[in-house]
């Protein structure tokens, strides 16, 4: 059977098609500076936004029309699936991503849910012998069920903590059977509601110590995907431990285990934390801890996260910017972790967001690596850096100087002279690339 | 003598050309739907942020370079006038807009800032002769001198209602002699910074008092410029009286005032407020209140008035696409209250910030105006409101219900199927129609 | 039976108790400045919150541990009516308030609803014959079923208009029958999503005829309670309507509806949109708009609804303060519009939260009065306004003057002198009020 | 001569008296907990805001009155100098603080730079024998003038980078040669405008050179202060590097630098990072690198650094909790980075604002104390993680277990008992114990 009837493969028909079912500017197979648009990209789709999400909010009911929930149960994740590798297919992504409970129900007990989880995780691999899609991470959701509120790691409850020790373990199994390039850790409840009734150095202790635990069992299974920690500074708790990236370097870097993990950045995360998507790829990146990317967008008025399709093209491009610059994204990918609004509640709606994501950041990745040809910022970058590259500057980075020979130097000089940083000038030609970028 | 020797007239190039003294979008004599791009944009330079700007911030000092600054006082002004002539003619735009200090220094005595600013204003009307550019709009800067601080119409001293009295009448007499399509209110200190030592009654009735009094002596010395109130929510108060639109709108209406006053909009201070640019022009336009436009941008991140040029592309199309639908801004026009950043201290940064500006509004024109003749938006939405096109909707619509009928007609429904807002496919094809604009 | 055994009549202790099961500060019967503190704060009981909320997040199911969750269906509705009057004996307060579906669950179709209704209202309407608790106001939940998607009364659909119409008509019977005091309206989805498929002046439109149907039906059936808009900025949409009470009064004025309506202030929605709570409640009471208040707090770093239970004193006082300005709150009262944290789950938290609020607002209340008593506001407002008493400030204040004479008077002046505002010192005293209050 | 006529020593008058110019809850020598309340509090005045400060803001001219204002040049920054020394004797606090500019103004050159501060260090200097104040810290103001436009250590000057070295070194032979206690860095420029035009990798390792040379300075002259980084996420930049206290931290530890740094941190830059003061406290304490604090306070609905007095006691209050528990703040203090509002233009104004600040955190110090004395808060989370003391959550904490003891744990379990957080409950009895203090 099929849960798109009125779909077929999605193709590429270029910039002038008015066919809501077609990609624009995302034509997988272009090659863009040596490599497949595909190939650059590393698109996943998230199973909780696509196939489990109801598109309730905190005022409303869910709103989703989903051909598949006409099921329950087990029937229901079972249909899930089907209509999972039918989309797979039809959108053509290279990955998908899920969260333990995305994939099967919990059951009555733990036992249960392994029992659930095994049978269709049985089921998926089945469906990706046949298939193109692989699994670019999973990750156990150690934050929905009551038992969570206070935490999963970091609960104040010790049984809690090891329930997600469990989970975690089984998401590891899960990781290896299925083949997934990476493991993810976003702690929802890893944080706290009030300061007043919580031990903060208990339990980020305690997140350090699962951390390593975690890393002690990959290693015993032989999983061999990348560990993540995806940052959020808040939402649903008042504070989060991985607030961002530099946040969760601090923590990493503190209890030892900056070498096991690199960071999986949302888009919408950063702005919650105050910072634009490109700082955070940034900062990942000259740390050499850009691990894969959560590819969303927000409402820069809204103070919650909306995860919102990526539509705005200055930030794919400027994501794709750093990407580029980072040699790619290795094994992490582009994950759609974006929901349709709750008023695009038709199955359509799914292929229509999907589509402006993809074209999205197929522009942004072409205006990126035209940027990137013709050295336009990097032209800027070492124009206004010159100093460091001879005299007293080459000193400085070369480790040369003291306080001593900088005085000196300092007080030889006259009136210092600087470079103006011509920001207007660089996003005006910014913008023509980008108009420029399909002409 | 030349105040910007390296730079000539501006011309148009066209989207490939890498001129940085050069418009690649702006063509002022295009025709876009029957006028000239130049005759739609009407575009204006802030005299402040232009020629009077230090470019400090509350922890740095002033760094722009500017030639003018060799002179002081009336010399200071003088020169301020021939660079900005010069610089009009230029950048080649039809108005500006000015507060009175921007212009002319304020003397010992208000006598002797009358007498400067006497200079000052002969001295711009016989420029304008021999110019192209006309005065979109002047003002009276009430808020920077220290008896401002506790207000100006709205202050807690008599003496200072008085004072600024004085200075919008001096205002509306040069808006009169230089021929000023409009007359700006800009309320930076009509607000409070404590609502615990604020008589807040007292100072709206006060407000409300001046605002009357100004319009009789517009009408009296047949002044007839439009009125304008420019909404800002804070900043450099706590809480300022004309917040948004809507706030300013509650104002004139409890005040008698809506039929003399209309809105200046400007972007950075919709987004302080909450609102995005385009909602706020929506919200005057939908009630006959739109005016004119501050043409700037802010940064979603920053919590403060940034007034960066204006070139998101996005905002440009959705702000142009407000004007368009609301058959351009009549007497308005889109004065750049932009400053460039700190960093970009040097005389040609003001060309290169103003380009990207102009370009960037003449990108948003030629999108939104294709959006508008393609019915882009209008179709979405037509769809989406068809039940009030017909039966129950159109009772409704027309008048002809109420509550006895809607409660019969509701228990006659079934389940009520609603419509796929499509937020998603609308934003795939504003990018569509923003990368073909000038393919 | 019993759903709170453990807990028999809240009685007041006194500022030393220990007992989490008593106010401290909170005395029903104790006189200030003429009235009880029952009969100042008339407390009420948010039934939503109380009796139906389930304490999930958008990450996170229900926490709440509630005896009468053994119910399901219309027995759940009873099982509620029955805590929900022993909790109100209990907590003793006067009053209680609720929408439509807090009391009991929609049915297949309206008729059903109805029906289902009715039977509750006669359960309500018995109970409160033995009780002293009544209804401070009830309301159409006409935002969380999926048919409200688009806005109820702005809603791009005619049947769901009429759907709304329906849902108010029968609110404004149950009210009529149970002897509501007001009738509240919050735009939980009157607003928008996104602008771009938005017909704004037909959505406002809508609201504005569906606002004068709602006040004709009251006065048909001879329903006198008081009407309320609340306003709220956003959350659920993007933008609501009724953002704050500035624009209410500007959607009032706009559509001749002010003096059908006054304004029910949310101290959280206040801070939403980006004002304190008492800046709200101030301009509402200038206005002589402040009907009831909704009372609560945010979290100011968080970006959304939070609803906590008030326990900051700053704004209890200060709210307090507007509060007797306006010669009390009239039929409104104080709602408790606050739910516990999610990881306060236990039934026994619904009373320490209830003791905290009312606690804090009888503290509030009581520096708030000595604070009037000793004139010490007022004080530095008189002196602060000083020269609006006398000559030329008089003669303003009168609307005696126009720009001609007040130039004359600003000509005459030397510098003008102002007065320090002292907010560092007003800000140490109230605290020394709140240190001294139940010493 | 005296710069303040009217005012003479502050005493302390207790709680009840009406005297603006008294202390009401600081009281000097009172013990609290062993210590007297200056032993606690290590006042400390902040030279600029106190004696520099014009009260300007981005919209306004200063509107400060001080009688030093009468002299210019070195003439004003020895005014100054004997106006400050008169302040804290009459205000009586143990600590000031300054950068350099602050002290005495720059010359034409660096040499003429120095000249001027030695001058002016040796009036200090002398001052000091005869005062009761000590120099908490200092630091060099490297924000200010235009030629730190792009940065100082992380400038895209090398000229820059030595300049800064050469007043950082200067500063640190002023604080030898005043017995500073702290040496401060606030990086005002260390960040960003735009990340287009940025080489972060390069800024940051240049900044992290930096600091390797100030530590050796230090060393190399016997400087023994503690070396403190006050973080501040924006303003002036978009970005500033030292964005939080755990990005600072993970900075420290990735240059290796985090055993020679502890953190200096601001009530008000906290809360525009997104966290509340005292999270950043706690975070800094449980990682050990709590050095002093800047005791300020934000106003939660503006988006700039206001720089208030402190006076919320819950602030205050949560402050002292946590410096109580970190055993005080060693060689740090409290340092009034405050300043008068605007509008408060006074003279008299900094002293009620001061003492407004005392009392505050007086009346927080003994709150806190009465917590810690009574266990309060420690009950509470004693019983919320109990669980961590006995069987597996002991054996978690002594690093025993492993994932495959912990899932067998898990199965063993049936549903999870957690606790309530009884967050409302904790913040009653904060509220019981505020108004309790001095009653």
């Amino acid at each position: 059977m099929s849960y798109f009837p009125a779909v077929n493969h999605i193709s590429y028909e270029g910039a002038k098609s008015d066919n809501p079912f077609a990609f624009k500017f995302y034509n997988p197979d272009e090659i863009v500076s040596g490599k497949t648009m595909a190939e650059h990209l590393r698109f996943s789709i998230a199973y909780w936004h696509t196939f489990t999400e109801a598109l309730s909010d905190p005022f409303g009911a869910g709103t989703a029309i989903r051909p598949w929930n006409a099921y329950t149960g087990m029937d229901l994740a079972k249909a899930r699936v089907e209509a999972a590798f039918e989309f797979f297919e039809k959108i053509n992504v290279p990955y998908f991503c899920f969260h333990d409970v995305d994939i099967a129900p919990e059951g009555s007990s733990l036992k249960e849910t392994y029992a659930n989880l095994d049978v269709i995780v049985a089921m998926i691999k089945d469906y990706m012998k046949d298939s193109n899609t692989k699994l670019l991470w999973n990750t156990a959701n150690n934050f929905t069920h009551p038992r969570f509120v206070g935490g999963a790691a970091s609960s104040n409850e010790a049984d809690v903590f090891a329930y997600s020790a469990a989970k975690v373990k089984k998401g590891l199994e899960i990781g290896k059977e299925l083949g997934a390039e990476n493991y993810v850790f976003w702690g929802g409840r890893e944080g706290y509601e009030s300061l007043l009734n919580t031990d903060l150095k208990l339990e980020m202790d305690n997140l350090g110590r699962f951390f390593h635990m975690a890393v002690d069992y990959a290693k015993e299974i032989g999983f061999d995907g990348q560990f993540l920690i995806e940052p959020k500074p808040k939402e649903p708790t008042t504070h989060q431990y991985d607030f961002d990236v530099a946040t969760g370097y601090a923590f990493l870097q503190h209890y030892g285990l900056q070498d096991s993990f690199k960071f999986n950045i949302e888009a919408n995360h950063a702005t919650l934390a105050g910072h634009t998507f490109e700082h955070e790829l940034r900062y990942a990146r000259i740390h050499h801890m850009l691990g894969s990317v959560d590819a969303n967008q927000g409402d820069p008025l809204l103070g919650w996260d909306t995860d919102e399709f990526p539509t705005d093209l200055y930030s794919t491009t400027l994501a794709m910017y750093e990407i580029l610059q980072n040699g790619g994204l290795g094994r992490g990918g582009l994950n759609f972790d974006a929901k349709v609004r709750r008023g695009s509640f038709e199955a359509d709606d799914l292929f229509f967001a999907h589509i402006a994501g993809m074209d999205s950041f197929a522009i942004g990745l072409k205006v990126a690596q035209q940027l990137i040809d013709d050295r336009v910022l990097e032209q800027f970058v070492d124009s206004r850096y010159q100093s460091y590259k001879e005299g007293i500057g080459r000193e400085i980075v070369l480790g040369n100087t003291d306080f001593h020979q900088l005085e000196a130097h300092a007080l030889s000089l006259g009136e210092i002279k600087t470079r103006s940083g011509r920001v207007e000038r660089i996003k005006a030609i910014i913008n023509q690339y980008l108009l420029n970028a399909f002409a």
